[in-house]
């Protein structure tokens, strides 16, 4: 017998059929022996609705009141699909209970719409579980100091299932979502990326972070911190598939190394196309310049990804960043009207047809060579690199958008991530 | 300035255009100078779509478990409306905050469904009022004294809404619904029904329980238990008609007899086709049969409204009452197979094609005749009476369904209640 967190995705909550086929598998897990805790995200959809509502009455921006409210609103739809999941776990025959995030309690600092979990109390839980039921927490939400609803930002459910994993000790935390596990890369771009078994929290992380959508990345940060196994799996296989083999499926996210199965160099190939590229030439080489320059940009709320600066020559020297493609207008607007005429740079320009296209892979850091055979291959495809940033398990290139699907096919071909034809 | 709690149905909250103009009438009160706490209903049809859901995944009677689930799910549609009018609020310029029933908190019994208040903090409110906040709290739901969601059944909101201006000692508290007023009768029956500008406590009490719907009735029994001012009126004029107006119009439920401004012997004509009787003929006339007969009844969970007992002759008497339309073949069965052998009487018939019909009126106390004045108009029309009840306030009848408006019309009109033709 086990602890299990179960998490379950707006698509696998979508339809009252669907939140049977949900109860049907929790229930199965239970008959197995195991006890459950159950995270549903609301049914798909509905977090959209609501939020349409909110932006046709106060089009503009919000103030730090309406987002309060915007998160008590928000909030419904995960209260709505958890007290339904909990209906249709009884009408399977299983004792089960839901709870909004403020009856747990949930705790969270006041950050209203991107709040962070602080604490999670236990005792309720642990007392329903022991009283033989399945407890059913609100994914999204909880509830700060003062007792006001909070959420915790687009994609939270799966760190409210990784925080109560971590709170309760669970012996492994299982996303349920529409895709069957972690691949090496976007099937839809690559026909020949293969599910990964395993892969570790590290290259997680990064392949989340560069864009692949399918475990949030704070969820992952979590996990790491707290040790939670964490695994990817569909919730599409037919519910009654023998237990053994479902848990089994998916990708398994590992912590230690010699849990690692497939020692492949590179794991996985990530790229996001939501970039664009500022420069600013003619930078007088000095102090300060980088704080100049992306201070004022900090300032009007824009997040900086990649940030390159070269050596100078002459005095001089050229500073690049990427933002949020949203962001291009502004940041290119703000850098020419206000910080240029006060650095004294010869120029500022852009392109937002660009692209970010990595490669990742905990085996890096022992392997040599591994960038550079990705720059060649780059270039035998004729494809012009703009901007380069490393880390220890990662190398991403800024390319023309263009050549993104034909960077990432050839990438995946020559690290050996191709699927071998059956 | 005055502390008022305004309620608005969930007609009155039916779009985000219909919230905008909720959100102006607040904004308008607020800017005389007054404190506004304002109860919402869901959005219309929003808790129907909610419960249906829940309908399908469990199609079976409810048990306590799916209760609780049943109204966390559906305390969910308030909470969203509520949020929505606070943010509507704010888009005016009005500082504004919501709370669900369980943030006030709005302590109840544990009665699922149909829960019960205990009490109100009005701690939180005050301070709130006092900084210059429209408090939204959200109707229909409360809290029991471990921590779960509760509803108070359909309608609630009405009750939610005198309950918090009783707790605030609050002025007024205003019924915002899609009607203008509580009139003589129903004037899709009676086009010259006329509204009331007054109508006693008790009188609206008998007229609730009769089946006039223009409020809960036990927001009503709340209002006269802690004396709550009450007005019912339109949030269909516009929002910008004059306060001084709109705080006139509608219909004023009084408490104390010399604020009756309208001093007619009957004040309006109830009338209701949800009810079927049944009769148990040739019942040996000994105690205890009534309590054998209704104690089936009562544990069979169907609630009965008429119960009429003739004297008996020989030894034998007969014995009828009403249940709703929807219990009747229940009943009937039940009586038949349960009752009947046991009671040595002779008989059960009833009839599901019956109406009731009263008249209500404060006046009727100090006046005689009143009930033979009724029975000589339906007399006139050639209607038959096949049941009468009698209380201070109201005399009813139950006759032929297909005599309906007929009976009302003539009722209506011989007590003077139609409208002078202007």
């Amino acid at each position: 017998m086990a602890l299990i967190v179960h998490k379950y995705g707006g698509t696998s909550m979508g339809s009252t059929e669907r939140i049977t086929n949900v109860a049907k598998r929790v229930a199965k897990w239970v008959r197995a022996g195991h006890q459950l805790v159950v995270v549903p995200s609301a049914m798909s959809g509905e977090t959209n609705r609501l939020l349409a509502l909110a932006k046709e009455l106060a089009p503009s921006h919000p103030t730090d009141s309406t987002q309060r409210e915007l998160d008590a609103l928000a909030a419904t739809g995960e209260q709505a699909s958890s007290a339904l999941l909990a209906i249709a776990l009884q009408a399977q025959g299983v004792q089960s209970v839901s709870y909004a995030g403020w009856q747990v309690p949930i705790k969270t600092n006041s950050a209203y719409t991107k709040a962070r979990i602080e604490s999670i109390d236990d005792v309720r839980i642990r007392a329903d579980l022991n009283a033989g039921k399945v407890v059913v927490i609100t994914g999204f939400q909880g509830v700060d100091a003062q007792g006001h609803i909070t959420t915790l930002g687009r994609g939270g459910s799966d760190t409210s299932a990784v925080a109560v994993a971590a709170a309760l000790k669970a012996h492994e935390c299982l996303i349920y979502t529409d895709v069957d596990g972690v691949y090496t890369t976007d099937p839809r771009v690559v026909p020949q990326a293969r599910r990964l078994s395993t892969v570790s929290f590290e290259e997680m992380l990064e392949m989340a972070s560069l864009g692949s959508k399918v475990l949030q990345i704070r969820s992952v940060e979590f996990a790491g911190k707290y040790k939670v196994k964490l695994r990817v799996l569909s919730s599409f296989t037919p519910w009654d598939i023998d237990l053994a083999t479902e848990a089994e499926s998916g990708t398994l996210i590992t912590f230690e190394e010699d849990e690692q199965m497939e020692q492949a160099v590179v794991s996985g190939i990530a790229f996001n196309r939501d970039e664009a590229k500022i420069s600013v030439l003619g930078v007088p080489d000095k102090p300060g310049i980088a704080y100049q320059i992306l201070g004022a940009v900090a300032d009007a709320n824009i997040e900086v990804d990649m940030i390159i600066q070269n050596t100078g020559k002459g005095g001089l020297t050229d500073f690049s960043f990427t933002v949020h493609r949203n962001d291009y207008a502004r940041a290119l607007e703000l850098l020419k009207t206000k910080v240029l005429p006060d650095l004294g740079a010869k120029e500022v320009n852009g392109d937002d047809r660009i692209c970010k296209v990595s490669i990742v892979g905990i085996g890096m850091r022992s392997h040599v060579g591994i960038a550079s055979k990705m720059f060649r291959s780059l270039s035998e495809e004729g494809i012009n690199i703009q901007m380069i940033s490393t880390s220890e398990i990662k190398t991403s290139v800024v390319i023309d958008e263009k050549y993104m699907e034909l960077a990432v096919r050839a990438l995946h071909k020559v690290f050996g991530l191709d699927q071998t034809a059956a």
